[in-house]
């Protein structure tokens, strides 16, 4: 794996090798290993061309846990907002020795053009690009979606996939990057994903995506599914005419406590909610984002070792990489362990 | 200690031993050790919802000196700024491991909402909250009086108080959490506090602090302080109808050259002109900033010290918390070594 | 050298010795070693009353592959763009026990005023000072030059001068620290510098510097340089009623394909092109930056390198600085190796 830039070209072996890392990785931080040396004196970029703290940040803590050296690189303000162009940029930055560039573009496409040119050697990581993807977002998704999985299902161990698993995504899929990175993954994982939004808040060719679509959220809720991803509402990103009232959204699509309590009276015992965060508290979601469903800040946790583990891949040489790899991207490699997931629901 | 919030709550015993270590790593920087490995692998997040870039680079070159790693979280543009709530921002970093947390905010008591929280288990050093407190700038105008009164009374010693001690603190009382803090501090510590200001600048409560009051500088400066704290004049926190004309502030509140003369012709000579920084010049201070009088160096330099003297303790585990000790605030324990003072004034 | 503020005031020897060591220096970063302990416990700090990533960035990477610690200080909007002066900020920096200033500053000659100040005791480096100097813009040029006159004149070694060599500077020198920096710095190294401008856009004083002047870009190259160096056109630091129209500025003075194509049918193989960045394409350049006569990425590359022997010859204690050396600036010294250049043009 040379760049990180979308889930759909992720093949499930890549896929698997880095959530295995990634629970490796997981160790790092915690009282006994502060600190791994694996990239010292590596220098990851963070090319940021919208604001994102959380996710600068992130990466960030992801980077320094691996000894490498950080350099922020904002745009905004910059002579990059004056006109100059991702080329001129990324060609500093190689020339600079950045060994990985992390970018966040509010263009999307953005990476990949970037990874194709050869205006760079360093290897790129896809922070969020437009509407498009944002893929380690999906991967600390399915992370801690594997963990939950495998928690309930039976031992965690490599190789485990989320065969079986149902994952409902809710809200504003037309302008989120996470939903169509984890309609990908997910898939690719073997997850059964479902969709449920305001029709105008889904993409145009949602017919052809692997996923079922819902145009209430109460019927799909009724589908039980294992895990519910509510989306943030991007208010940023849409024009205010199309913007729905938000009592009107928060009532139709919101995860209140009457939903929450639904999935009590339902018996779903085991089913978790999600959110990428920043919250929309009292629009997307409410109390729920408190309650022991919660899996918001199990993925912020998450993300630092999926990031260590997607820095480590790309940058310190994976010795797995010689190795046959499965490369039917979106089917599952028949040898990999299913767990056996809950059967009663 | 688990958290550093405030100087009201902080015992002398913790006061004073948090002032010996500060001692100790005032050596650190120096030609001979510019680094202690003490908080390798630890990560401390710069948590800042209002600009403060002298703040900021202390509490930084501190962790860096240190060896821990740092995370500067500006808020202003970042999605803690369209609405996210201090809990998810707390979370967020809880979630990435932080190990301390260094917050300023325009609110007063957020640090200590944030340290009485299950939000995060990471210590909380208050690095400025509104107008209540900003503890690290008190220890560190108390670790300079400390050498100060050292220095002129006799041999400096770990556990030295501030017994005997005058000092007299001036201006925009009202608006100062500095001003607060070393309230507190240096009364905890034995020192003898004097406060002056115009009424317009003093907060309601102040009959109950334990402190004497003056309406007139002169006056004030009669009393043969050892010390004169200038505070800054927060223009950018008043209402435009209570600003005094800058003029008229000056020649009544200021610490001019008139007032520097002052005290050289009272036979003053051991008294020293303290500022907290960044200086309105011309207006609350002149050309005493740059006397021999002044410690305004001094304190930017012990900044550092008390700075890594906190993070120290609080991440490092200290042993002498361990130690029965002193739990009635405000008082002095009985033991502690009191230097002689100037006994003639 | 204590400190690195012009190229005016810099000796041959001393140039020379800064490009020898960047030499050393741009092996650092490579796949075998990938940072010095050189500078391990030093404090740079990039103090920045200008936005310039990327001249902060390039500091940045050079003195964390010295293993320095970096604290980034953007003025604007701190404490001291609310009227802190330059001393306060600097004895702030001093007090902090910084080892090395980089400042970026609006005011020509604000890094001179610090290093000639008893402010501070740190080395002050100078990334670009109003219309003044760009000291190490003017280095890594150099270097760039240098290695490319040793490709095509002879064995590169250490001590090279750039005597022989005619460097043509084009466009707005007037409002160029970049222009002024290289024409001492060349000069001083025994190159030949030719200027190329509008009227509008030369300094008034231009008759003194040492260079011959040109009012028209192709009877410029018509003298055969062996570099071409285009300058930015700073069109934020101009006076709209004095902006040249873009189109006609780009057919008068801009490298556009037609004199690309010039340099060919001339014969001139060996000319390179060179611009500090960020460029404005389309402008003053346009397809020759993508072009192999292009030294653009090199001279970003360059920059680390330079940088790196910058700050470590000012912090680390160059031993070399012992010996005695040329104090005549702006002369050679006669025992320098100098490279036999193209004799045929």
């Amino acid at each position: 794996m040379k760049h990180l830039l979308s889930t759909r070209d992720l093949s499930a072996a890549s896929a698997l090798r880095l959530l295995d890392v990634a629970e490796e990785m997981s160790a790092v931080g915690e009282r006994e290993i502060k600190k791994l040396p694996a990239l010292r004196g590596r220098t990851v970029v963070n090319l940021f061309f919208e604001d994102s703290t959380r996710t600068r940040i992130s990466f960030e803590a992801a980077a320094k846990r691996l000894s490498a050296d950080v350099i922020n690189f904002a745009v905004k303000g910059s002579s990059v907002s004056k006109g100059e162009s991702l080329k001129d940029t990324a060609q500093t930055l190689e020339a600079m020795s950045a060994d990985a560039v992390v970018i966040r573009h509010p263009a999307s496409g953005a990476p990949a053009r970037l990874a194709a040119s050869d205006w760079i050697d360093a290897a790129v990581i896809n922070a969020g690009d437009g509407t498009h993807e944002h893929p380690t977002q999906a991967l600390l998704d399915a992370f801690t979606l594997r963990r939950h999985w495998a928690r309930i299902g039976g031992t965690p161990s490599a190789g485990t996939t989320l065969a079986g698993m149902k994952v409902l995504i809710v809200g504003d899929v037309l302008h989120s990057r996470v939903a169509r990175s984890n309609v990908w993954l997910l898939t690719t994982l073997g997850a059964e994903v479902l969709l449920a939004g305001p029709p105008t808040l889904l993409p145009v060719g949602i017919g052809s995506w692997p996923c079922t679509v819902f145009y209430d959220l109460d019927e799909a809720i009724a589908q039980r599914p294992d895990a519910v991803m509510m989306l943030r509402l991007q208010a940023e990103r849409m024009n205010a005419a199309f913007f729905p009232s938000t009592r009107e959204y928060s009532r139709r699509w919101g995860f209140d406590d009457g939903r929450l309590a639904l999935l009590d009276i339902m018996g779903l015992d085991d089913t978790v909610i999600m959110h990428p965060g920043p919250m929309n508290r009292g629009l997307e979601i409410s109390a729920a984002a408190d309650s022991p469903r919660s899996t918001i800040l199990a993925q912020v946790r998450n993300g630092v070792s999926v990031r260590m583990a997607a820095l480590y891949l790309l940058l310190s040489g994976d010795p797995h990489d010689d190795e046959p790899r499965d490369d039917e991207t979106h089917s599952l490699p028949h040898d990999l362990p299913i767990p056996e997931g809950r059967t009663t629901r």
